[in-house]
């Protein structure tokens, strides 16, 4: 079942699964790969007439005169394959979503609507599938949201299927970009001693089974409360004392109580820091550059699962993702926001003054103001940002050198900031806040040999909504967890 | 700061960061990217002569007669750029651990210890060191356990900075090996509602702060109790329901009180599932293609830093590993390996009754007996394995399709199994356990076109450890946390 592009080329293959290093016995490790074929090998392929086994999932049936035809899927590509057998080759198991086992011979197809097609000489049912039970149903178009009850099944619809397909390839775009540009990937940890970053609310920690006279005299398993990771950065700075540039790319969590369309309490976060940096605008490039180059990557790579999202899920939306690519990026500063929104019509529900912290509404308000392309809004209000953002030190308007990307649909996609890198500017802010305690070790990596750096983070499920257009968090992750639902 | 393997066929660059898009102001997306010169970069050019800014730490200051030579490193290579300068470009900052710009001409050196040298005309102390206080001492070649009790400074040793730009390469050659192969890449989730896999002490999740009465009316954030995850096979095992191959690579969690040197609360996994496997000889081929394939890629892409390892860490330790790649790795049934082990003169601490599980000394044993090659255990009895573990249905010595993949130094690396397919076998055993209601969603899996279906975990830290000949898995991860310790 597993293909090989390194393989691609000497097609056709025996139906078997071949083990070029267990199965030939050799003592010298063989390079060749395992193969064997998928529905996407075999769509694409051009040695016609030849005998194949495939494996798959039944989508559709359909019994006429002569034949019987099926469309079967495998999850390698949205395309099914479409297999004609006879008659006699008929089963009570052939129903929509049992897996089957066809051998036959690969033939050019007579109709347009495919290359090739499967004459089946023998079909296995390997797993039946009763259709009056399966909750979706032949040739309807579910709802995302009917579907989104069932988290154990709806990878087996194409819309679903196409997502992971995208989320897959959209996850290896972003590593690529990083690795070929030097970044280190680290894993920074998710479970932390850090719980004052202001992130937002924390999960706890502790052993399921905890025997309750320990509790007494050792109350934490680390000895210390621990939580999930809000964010990677403070990780990623100790990494950035080391590195020229180093990014993570995993989850992260908020115990918020929302049950909105755009937050998840578990969510992947891909996050980046960047040392010598001396300017927002270095910053401001790896985001763009990050956006455009992963998003390019998967319009090329998936291009039927993305066209499925832009037909029939959010139609029309390829026209603002061409337009996001074929653009540079705005740059405002906070203080022309704050310009813009209070010369404008429109009459907003948050306050629009300076120092006031901007809302979805305003968000949106400037990306449309921009042409619905995608905008940094940058050197926001300095007690507005976190202890760690660099002050600009540009009194009176007191500002930190940090930046949001705001896109169309979205709103804020990425934030990030040049870091606070003078040690007595940072250590002043900390004992401001009473931190000077936790953050000891933050200090130290100022005081020895500290270097300018800065970085950012991107939301990746907000990326995904925002290249195909779908419209509400949960249908964008494999599993989505949120106040009072954590299914499986 | 960041290079590009794109761009560096145009070496010499401009000594100031190249914005191609943002500064060039094309209305066009600008395919170049971002370049700066790394020392990586640096050390392999050939273009002599050309005038150069580069930026890291200086690992040593050598003062001679005539001029004063500097070492500077910024983490893109193992090896330093030696920088050669007059004695008016002093500076009392200059010490070691301290962070540096400098800018001259990239020269030929005259000594054999390298190929290039920078001749200064510019030093920039840019983070200032003070070597009374910094923890790591110039010269000195700290131990592991010594860097470890600095968690925020030990990736700035040649040894941890070496172990994390191998740890990020191996990294990317199991992605890419998955997906040469057709695996998609799923994000499993890290907060689960299953408590019942038996994978050893789970981690519960909470809100930090939750409102008392709040508690009673509604005990937890997601309704239900939920965990930190054991494993990502269930998760794995919906999309094997839907795709040919799929894989998950990250954190994993067991709140397990042993302070031993092989376990970690939080560690990574490599997890994979195929559909439509009916032998476990295909996991184990995945198994041991993925070991060699990421092993190859690793030695040949990082040389220079696992020979530190096999040098000064592990010495001999490449002899090992060159021998697990040379040869085909050995494959005993489980009853060969009690057979083995009731044969041998070694008195174990263990009992080793059919029946019984492997320990620790049984499982050195054999990998010893095999030769020090890599040895899968097959078909353990069926009662040792989880619920899932496909029966071999083979009375009266009653084994499950399980294999275990045991390896020099680490024991136990990957686990696997066949899972059971068959609805009614999987229903009994569910019930049998009293989890029927818990696993409702997994029967349905086999409800619904159930396919044949294997897969294995490897643990990504042992794995380094394996082949990098690293005894402490403290030493082979960012940021450890284990029982009593959770820093930073």
């Amino acid at each position: 079942m597993l293909s090989s592009n390194l393989l691609r080329s000497v097609f056709p293959v025996s139906s078997e699964w071949v083990f070029s290093c267990i199965k030939c016995g050799s003592r010298r490790y063989c390079q060749k790969p395992f193969k064997k074929l998928t529905i996407s090998d075999a769509l694409s392929t051009k040695a016609l007439g030849s005998n194949i086994r495939i494996q798959g999932w039944v989508r559709s049936v359909r019994s006429q005169k002569e034949h019987l035809f099926l469309h079967v899927n495998d999850g390698s590509s949205l395309q099914p394959l479409q297999v004609v057998a006879s008659h006699d080759l008929n089963d009570r198991g052939l129903t929509f979503g049992s897996a089957i086992d066809v051998s036959g011979s690969l033939e050019k197809s007579p109709s347009g609507k495919q290359n090739v097609e499967l004459h089946a000489k023998q079909i296995q049912v390997t797993g039946k599938c009763d259709p009056t039970e399966f909750p979706f149903k032949i040739k309807e178009r579910h709802s995302l949201e009917y579907i989104r009850q069932f988290p154990h099944l709806r990878c087996r619809t194409n819309v679903f299927s196409a997502l992971l397909r995208v989320r897959s390839e959209a996850t290896s775009a972003i590593q690529s970009f990083f690795k070929d540009n030097g970044f280190i990937q680290i894993h920074t940890p998710v479970i932390t001693s850090n719980d004052c970053e202001g992130a937002g609310e924390l999960f706890q920690v502790e052993p399921a089974s905890r025997d309750k006279q320990q509790d007494e005299r050792d109350p934490h398993y680390f000895s210390v409360p621990t939580y999930l990771t809000v964010s990677g950065q403070l990780h990623l700075e100790v990494m950035a004392g080391a590195f020229p540039a180093v990014y993570t790319f995993g989850p992260t969590f908020r115990a918020e109580n929302s049950q909105s369309r755009r937050h998840l309490a578990e969510f992947y976060m891909v996050e980046a820091e960047i040392s010598f940096t001396e300017s927002l605008e270095d910053v401001m490039t790896v985001m763009e550059h990050l956006f455009k180059a992963s998003t390019e990557h998967v319009l090329t790579h998936c291009a039927e699962d993305v066209e499925l999202f832009h037909k029939f899920v959010a139609p029309g939306h390829r026209g603002q993702v061409d337009l996001m690519l074929s653009r540079k990026f705005n740059v405002i500063s906070y203080t022309e926001a704050i310009d813009i929104l209070n010369r404008s019509s429109q009459i907003f529900t948050f306050p629009t003054k300076w120092g006031c912290d901007l809302q979805t509404e305003h968000e949106k308000y400037l990306v449309k103001h921009c042409g619905n392309i995608p905008v940094f809004v940058t050197d926001y209000p300095y007690d507005l940002k976190p202890f760690y953002a660099r002050d600009n030190q540009d009194h009176p308007r007191h500002t930190a050198a940090a930046v949001d990307l705001l896109v169309p649909g979205v709103g804020e996609l990425c934030g990030g900031s040049l870091r606070e890198e003078r040690l007595e500017i940072l250590r002043s802010r900390i004992i401001q806040a009473g931190m000077e305690d936790a953050y000891e070790w933050y200090l130290q990596l100022r005081q020895f040999g500290s270097v300018p750096h800065g970085g950012f983070g991107m939301g990746f499920e907000r990326y995904l909504q925002c290249i195909l257009g779908v419209d509400n968090i949960k249908d964008v992750i494999p599993f989505a967890r949120f106040s009072h639902s954590c299914l499986l």
